[in-house]
This record gives structure tokens, sequence and C-alpha cells, in this order.
């Protein structure tokens, strides 16, 4: 197979395709023929040696999803028999044109979406609704605040949230970015470029606070979340590209009755990851069929150029999904 | 009915006996004839001008709960004739031999309970019992960590922990209210005078860490609570004796996928009032009347002294609950 392997911890420069053995699908699992991978913040962090991958994946391939389809199956494999096209998470390997994953992790994918919207869906999708409707049990009708609202996992947390007919406010370093999700249902956008958005967001919701945040910033956003934040709030963290501390007011925490939930889908057990595979299968794959939530995709690179991804996400000015294509 | 008073903010000094009408109860409520009332740190911060009472609530009377007889009964009440022994928590005005409340927030007191064991259990046990199941979601045969072990609602937690079968440890600033928490159920205590305790917690639980934490405390116990916590482990903030704010490793919250709650009993509204009343009445009451959990009485003061109860509570030299007796 061909797979973009991490050389050493360092810059995008040390990401180095390389031809290696195909991996054979042991029990239980089954050999997907890669279409397309997804790029991910969390790549980034792996690359510098800053997220090393969990036991039993690739430590040297990075990649956390894929759209593509079934070309060999282990033994005892039931669900699938060679040839369905799927999509899934991984916790890694996925830059590459061959990945092994057990077949319960597997899902198949929306017959309507194309190769690159489908590898668009797993991880930001997956990612959101699980912090919004699992960890925050966000239910119709509440506030929700999204933070970094353009990227890929922000572009999902405000659609699921608008599908559920929640008023959804997004923060964004770009005004610009904030009027392409209005399209996706953002209610209210607060270009929030020095981390500055409580009083506004107190300010749009008639004072009251929002109820859900998907918080993928981190840092100094926390205690300003935590004045965002509405009695009984779920603060749901998810990144931390702003700073992985922060000075926190705990008596806030405790006169609104807030939660400040942690949460990472990479290092689940399997038995999580199946659960991530049946919301991918039950809940998000009818409101992919129905287009009630629809793939972001910015830009598509070739796997030989997952350097040249790396900087582009790193620079910021991507709006949803950067995938690499493990065809070409 | 007599009443203790808190004339203006400050020290134990401004709390002031006085002779006040006797509240007659609306729609819904009852009159109770106060024995005894529990004292709370919450009330030592209301003296101090810190938690003002909510709206609806006597704003200078302290007072978080009470056991009396019921004296009097409002229109449409139709649980109380008058005259049972009953129990519970109130928002506020329990410094007083009389107080009124809303006949669904008041429980009949469990007959095996003297006055005083009977006044030593709602706000303890309530916060405990709410805290560690309903916000944490202890189950059977969880690691438990208890802050501030030998306080009312530490000795409560702890109690409460060992009845559902779970493993507890315990800190306090002494090692002689650890050897008495040990007959209450109490697997490991550590002392913890300097607020370090998160490697003696991973040596106690064979490097796993605790899935549920009571924290009574705060401040700079947060940052040690969180390394000394498992996998998907639930922290919860009762208390901030130690400080209002910390620093805290948000990396650690997502990789553990930790949740931090907030929780406060006083501020809440009538119908969750209603559900604590529901647990006191049939998850305690039970237990109580089995002898599976037990008050833990401290030292009883007359309701005139209430200033000497005060400096005492703040002293922290109590183990378990300090009450003042309405009758005397």
């Amino acid at each position: 197979m061909r797979a973009v392997v991490i050389r050493s911890p360092g810059g995008p420069e040390v990401l180095e395709l390389r031809d290696l053995p195909d991996p054979e699908p042991p029990f239980g699992h089954v050999r997907v023929r890669v279409h397309l991978a997804g790029v991910n913040r969390a790549d980034l962090l792996q690359r510098a040696g800053f997220y090393p991958a969990p036991p039993g994946v690739p430590a040297d391939i990075p990649g956390l999803e894929y759209v593509g389809t079934v070309d060999a199956v282990g033994p005892g494999v039931t669900r699938y028999a060679g040839g369905e096209r799927v999509y899934g998470i991984v916790a890694g390997g996925a830059y590459a044109d061959r990945l092994v994953a057990h077949e319960r992790e597997v899902v198949p994918a929306p017959a309507n979406l194309s190769d690159a919207d489908a590898a668009a869906v797993p991880e930001a999708f997956l990612t959101a609704l699980d912090a919004l409707v699992v960890r925050g049990r966000l239910v119709a009708g509440e506030r929700v605040l999204v933070h970094a609202a353009g990227s890929g996992v922000g572009t999902a947390g405000v659609q699921i949230a608008h599908a559920l007919g929640c008023f959804v406010i997004g923060t964004s370093r770009t005004a610009d970015k904030l009027d392409r999700c209005r399209e996706l249902g953002l209610d209210e956008g607060i270009v929030a470029p020095g981390g500055v958005f409580a009083a506004e967001v107190l300010a749009r919701t008639g004072g009251a606070g929002v109820d859900v945040v998907l918080d993928l910033v981190g840092g100094a956003y926390v205690p300003e979340t935590i004045a965002a934040a509405a009695k009984r709030a779920r603060i749901v963290l998810v990144g931390l590209t702003a700073g992985a501390s922060a000075q926190v007011p705990l008596g806030v925490i405790l006169q609104k009755r807030l939660e400040v939930i942690g949460t990472v889908l990479r290092s689940r057990p399997i038995e999580e990851k199946i659960e991530a595979a049946k919301l991918l299968d039950r809940t998000l794959g009818p409101w992919l069929s129905r287009g009630i939530v629809r793939p972001v995709v910015d830009r598509v690179f070739p796997l030989a150029e997952a350097a040249e991804a790396h900087r582009y996400v790193a620079s910021n000015v991507s709006f949803g999904k950067v995938l690499l294509d493990a065809r070409t």
C-alpha cells in the first residue's frame, strides 16, 4: 500500500509517502481500499509529536477518517463481502490507500453522497453530534454556542443544532466564515479575534446565556464561555487550540450549576467506537440522505501532498473540511 | 416567633435573637414549629454578606434545614393536618422557632431518629446524595474520593458511597477525623494539610484513580483532584472553602474525558426542591430507618447562641453536624 508516514516528529516536511506491505484483515476485521481521508487538527498534533497514537494503531501513519470500498474481509466477518462503499473513523492509519478496521466500526456510506462529501462526514459530524447531544444532552429549542464555527467540527455542530430546532450562536476570528455559516443555519455570529464574546452572547440571548457550548478553542475562551453560560449549561471541551490550561472561576460553576465536560474520540475503546459507528449509521445517515445536514468540503489534496494539506489547515483559512485523495 | 436575624453583614456578633410576628402559611404551605435547625457553612457566608438569600426567602434569617412539628396548615394543604413530625431543607429562615414551607417540600421524619439526629440529616445527606448519585451518577463498585470527609456533607458522602458498595477514600486536614470516618465506612484516609493528595489516591487505587469526587474544598484542590481522577470520572464541586478560582489543566479534562460539575441546593426552583424532598423521603428515609446510614451530630447549641455556633463551625474542629435548638 501507499501510506503517508511521519518520519520523525516535526513540521509538515516530515510527512513522507512510502510503499508498505498491504495489511491483512484479522478476525472480525475488513480491509478498506481508501478513496479519501480527512485531515484533522489532531493529525497536526500527532505529526509534531504531541498526540501519540493509542496502542494497537499504526504509530506513524496519521488519519482518523476515510471513505472507500471493502476490498478484503477477515475470518468471522458477516456484514461485508467485499465491494461495499463504506466510511468511518479509525484511531489512525487513514493517510494510506489501504486500512483495516473492525467490521462493526465500518458504516455503509449514504448513496447520495459523493466520495469527497462522504469523507468530510465522520470525524466532524460524529465529534459534533457526540459533544452536543450525547455528552452535552442538547434538546430541541435550547441555545447553543459553537466556537470556531467555520471549522470542520464547527460547521457540523451548527447544522446539527439547527436541525434540532436550536438557536445557534457561533464565534470565529473572521466575519467571512460567519457569513458562510449563516447558510448552514447559524442564527447569530460573533467575530471574536481577541477571545472576548461573553457580553455579546448574553446580549443576543436576552441576558439568559447559552445552554450548551461546543468548544474547540479552550484556553482563555473557557472563562469567557463560563460567563456566557446559562444556568445548568453544559460546556463540552473538544479542542484546545488556544491553550491547554486556564484560570477558571469555580464559584460561577457552582452558582450556575454548570458542567464542564472533556471529550475526545480517538482514544476510546472498541465498544465506544462501535457506538459512534451506530450514531453515524442511524442518526447522521438519515439526516445526510435527506439533506438535513450536509458535509462542507473546503479543498482536496492528493495523498502525496499531505504536507501541503497540513500547512493549509494550520493557516486557519479553510472553511469546512480538508481532504486527501488516496487515488491520486 | 423567636428568630436569629443578621443585623448587618459581618462576623458572628451580628447574629441577634429577636421576637418577630409568627408567619402565616399561604396556599399549599405549612407552618412548622422548629425543634432544631442545622448550621451550615453557607450560613456563615450569608452572615458575612457573600451569599444572599434567593428571592422569596427571609433575607436576614439564615438556616437551611430543620426538624419540627407541623403547627398550622394553609389553604389547599392535603398532606398534613397538624402535629406531624417533619424535616426538610429550606432556602433560608430555619434559625427560628417557626418557619413556612410548601407541603411538598416537607418530609415525615423517620420515627427511629431523635430530633437531633433528624436535624442532622437533610442538608448533609441530600447534598451528598445529589452530588454523588444524581449529578455524579455513582454506581455500585466505583471508587469515590470525598474531600473534607469529616464535615457534615463529608460524613454523609462516605456513608452513602459505602452503602452503594463503593471503595471510599477520604481526605481531611487531621488524622483524627479520618479515624472516625473509618467507623462510617471509609476504606482509605489521606491526611492532606497542604492540599497534596493525588499521588496517594493513585497509589491506593492501584494507579487507576477515582471515578467520582465529592469536592467540598475547591481552590487548589481542583488540579490535584483532576490528577487523581480516573478516565471518565465525575468531579462534583459542592463547596469552595479553599478558594473560588483555580488554574485548571484543560488538556487532562479532555484526555481523561472528565466532567467537572458544579452544584448547589439552595437556589433551586421549587420543582427541584420537591425532587430533593422525594430523595429524602424515598431513598434516605428507608436507609435511615434501617440504619444503613446514620446522622453524625457533633454538638447542639441553644438558638440564642447561634454566634457561638458559627465560631465553632469556623474553627474546623467539628466532626459531623452542628445544630441549634430552637426550644431552648
